[in-house]
């Protein structure tokens, strides 16, 4: 049975999206009340207030926001609904907060196929439960044919910090250890190996899934951790740099330590993408005191999205805002910021 | 002087967004950091957290989201930025908390002029002063060209709500009186002429404006408001509607009691559009105990918005879900809501 059987007038009127249901009016109310509302879980007949008034937080508020425009919309591992949760609970979770609400806005391109919307939505609403969050606020507009591309999401999360915890990417010192949690580029390359049709040796999927959990283990076993980053947009190699520049410290990290799959590896290779620079979307990069970095590993290597988490370097005084990473076969290099564009449109 | 001979190196090397400049990389950072957040007026130099982590909220957290589409960007009496900061703030206000905070969400398509994404920055951060908002988060995503159009803009808003306070669209009850705040429909004539080129017999200016100084002194006088909410797309005939429902009320409105610019209804003569579904963006309805109805309006009419306010009808327990209006010639005609798309893109 097709979306289009099990749903109610006048939205059933259609398959595809019209100018119309961003108009405000009826058609808007059906495609919220009788598609996206359904899928997403939430009570399509409780009062629609354009405000979420919510119970007062324990703690300081953590806020951030990201627009989604990824291609294709579903790719091995997930899909645009599912990376935007993900994404935007990470953010909070890495920002030390545990993510509690997100806000949902849609763009929809005319010509959208609407079960192609549902999809995504229904996406959202099994991210949302993995990732401990709640829909509460949300907004949908439609533009012209050509004038977008299917479809963009911007989720805004909203969390709450615990008392005495402050997280910072000025915080790194040098003598603290450098971990990520598991292998990276695992998203960059599954999404461009779907936008591309390029076939890989093994099976890749998006490592897209929320963090909390792993971060929260973490804490538990060193509360002193300095910072903690989603490598995402710009890789690995972005993230450290950040920490190095606003910290004023150097990193030294090791490429032998660095968990990549091989089938990244070797999809790099052909493609000439360094993986340094792809994006993950499930992973965290952590600097802690170099006195609970192996606390704070084995913590993450007991859960199951940080069976791959490794030490991969350390802070030093030395060359203050620069990343180098020490070669496979004992060279140097500088790992700079990337200068153009490796992966358009991964998130 | 051009905002292109003001700007350090590397983004003074582009006049037009490049898919680089959402890598994540170095020609992302160029453009946050060299045009994005001075002229949002925000310190470039502070480290560049993902979050926002802010002082404790003293209240209930009040969360909402919008996207904004808008076309034209720029339209006489503000622009899509201006645009985005009051309507977010706005919704805040309606839902009676304090606006605090704002996140801010661009997606570029490439090609878009850098002058013109600086020019709407600005806009956002003198807006932001007006609505008494602090935006202290953002993201940018560039997609190719023809994948969008020129700029999309999504903000999400936080404030908070003071105790004992509580409205709903479902708080409507028969008895109260209905009031908006000034004259409708000057946002989307103004839009709408701006963009098809509609020379209008006298100038009109959008009324997209922030509403938290209105909404505050009504409060003042009435702390017993039943609802308010801002008559933006679909017009004050959609928000009639939707607290009719709601509330499981019918609402009863006087034709010749409701604040219409001349400009607007004759404009909405020769474009055979109905006032009553043309959205205002500085505009609120609100529904009030009979007995405050006066000192609500004549709150209002004191406040540099609000000087047009009008009582504009009544909550009846007839007809309940139903917006009645009794017209100039004294004939009766159900107002429902709109069934397709007047105005596209409007907001």
């Amino acid at each position: 049975m097709t979306l289009i059987d099990t749903c109610p007038l006048p939205y059933s009127d259609y398959e595809r999206v019209v100018l119309g249901h961003g108009s405000g009016g009826r058609l808007t109310q059906a495609l919220i009340e009788g598609l996206i509302l359904p899928e997403l879980g939430i009570d399509a007949d409780a009062p629609m207030e354009d405000v979420a008034v919510l119970d007062s937080l324990h703690g300081r508020p953590a806020f951030t926001t990201d627009s989604f425009v990824a291609r294709p919309l579903l790719f091995p591992g997930g899909d645009i609904g599912s990376l935007a949760v993900f994404n935007t609970a990470n953010d909070l979770a890495v920002g030390g907060a545990r993510p509690l609400y997100l806000s949902l806005a849609f763009v929809l391109e005319e010509g959208l196929r609407l079960e192609l919307l549902a999809h995504v939505a229904r996406s959202v609403r099994v991210a949302a439960v993995r990732a401990g969050v709640r829909i509460v606020t949300g907004d949908t507009k439609v533009v012209e044919r050509g004038k977008a591309d299917q479809l963009f999401i911007t989720t805004s999360g909203l969390g709450v910090v615990p008392k005495n915890r402050s997280l910072s990417i000025a915080n790194a010192r040098p003598g603290d250890a450098v971990l990520v949690s598991g292998t990276i580029g695992d998203h960059g390359i599954a999404l461009l190996a779907a936008r591309e049709g390029i076939e890989l040796d093994s099976e890749l999927v998006s490592d897209s899934a929320p963090v909390f959990g792993l971060t929260s283990a973490a804490f538990e076993v060193e509360p002193q951790i300095r910072c903690l980053r989603d490598p995402t947009r710009g890789g690995i190699a972005s993230t450290l740099n950040e920490i190095a520049r606003a910290s004023q410290v150097g990193i030294r990290v090791d490429e032998r330590t660095l968990p990549i799959r091989s089938a990244v590896r070797g999809a790099c290779e052909v493609l000439g993408l360094d993986p340094h620079y792809v994006a993950s979307e499930g992973r965290v990069v952590a600097v802690v005191p170099k006195e609970g970095a192996d606390r704070v590993l084995r913590a993450m290597r007991a859960h199951e999205l940080g069976r791959s988490a490794a030490i991969i370097g350390e802070v030093v005084s030395e060359h203050p805002g620069v990343v180098v990473e020490r070669s496979w076969i004992g060279g140097e290099r500088v790992l700079g910021l990337s200068s153009g564009e490796q992966l358009p449109r991964i998130c």
